[in-house]
């Protein structure tokens, strides 16, 4: 089955919004200010060309990741992406269907790799879809993160290779 | 001899900028965008609180930097900072200087640690000045920066811990 996936439209922010509060007020995953109103949510979390935003939509918009460039420029062959998944959906593999198009998105568009700038590493659930998906910890900084449950603690950066020759899916998939 | 570095106002701009955009255009330190006008390098250039930029002034602008908080709220207790030196001062501890005034800012204002995210690991001469002044490198994304002289080569994460338990200068002058 494919899933539900689809380009978020300015319309889906309504749905979006109670999800992405919810997971910010939680303080345990991001770095976002934590008094921003809808309208400046909806303006960090709804990319502009040449990045995107996807929803996973079963009716109901059940998650939500947005991607793009990590940097403009002499960096901007290296793509990043942020993911939130209502709490009430989470582990039905929704974040899971979202990082494979994400992945897919990358290689389509042409990046080099993907570069996750900040995960909190008690965010365990979330490291292990990173490595499951094929993404490696290029370090942790240490104490970069204030979680509201375990006070300071690091933040790994974390990179996916899609370059031929790091990426073992091009070998497994190699035309002939 | 104290260093002649004053916080930035923005009459310092008209001097910023020729090696703002000498040293973008030389391709081998940073991903800024190549086609800024002067007015949007300066609104990424001149921080607003909490964040500020410094210039050194030796009757003329020497060079320039920029510091505050990485990332907002759950991240904010970690800084960072930028640096740029006119192409005729360097090699005379311009960079060096306005580092150490950085570093000292940072303690002064009550920062847990300063990150830099972005080092391109074949500028060995900022590398070697970032671990003279106690940064270590937390990893190396590889190929994340595409060098006008080098082609594709890696960014530094590198890191500086200004807490008690992690800076031996807070040992060396411990007060007494």
């Amino acid at each position: 089955m494919t899933a539900p996936i689809r380009v978020a439209t300015a319309d889906d922010w309504a749905q979006i919004w109670p999800f992405f509060q919810s997971t910010v007020a939680a303080g345990g995953t991001y770095a976002y200010p934590d008094d921003l109103t809808s309208a400046e949510a909806a303006a960090l979390w709804l990319e502009t060309p040449p990045g995107i935003t996807i929803v996973y939509d079963d009716g109901v918009v059940l998650g939500s990741a947005k991607m793009g460039p990590n940097r403009p420029a002499r960096g901007s062959h290296i793509g990043t992406a942020s993911f939130m998944v209502a709490p009430e959906a989470r582990g039905r593999g929704v974040g899971r269907a979202l990082a494979e198009w994400m992945i897919d998105w990358h290689r389509r568009e042409g990046y080099r790799g993907i570069q996750f700038n900040a995960v909190v590493e008690t965010n365990t659930h979330a490291l292990q879809l990173w490595r499951d998906l094929g993404f490696r910890s290029v370090g942790v900084v240490p104490g970069a993160f204030r979680s509201a449950t375990h006070g300071y603690v690091g933040l790994h950066v974390m990179f996916l290779d899609l370059t031929e020759a790091g990426d073992p899916a091009e070998g497994d998939h190699g035309g002939g």
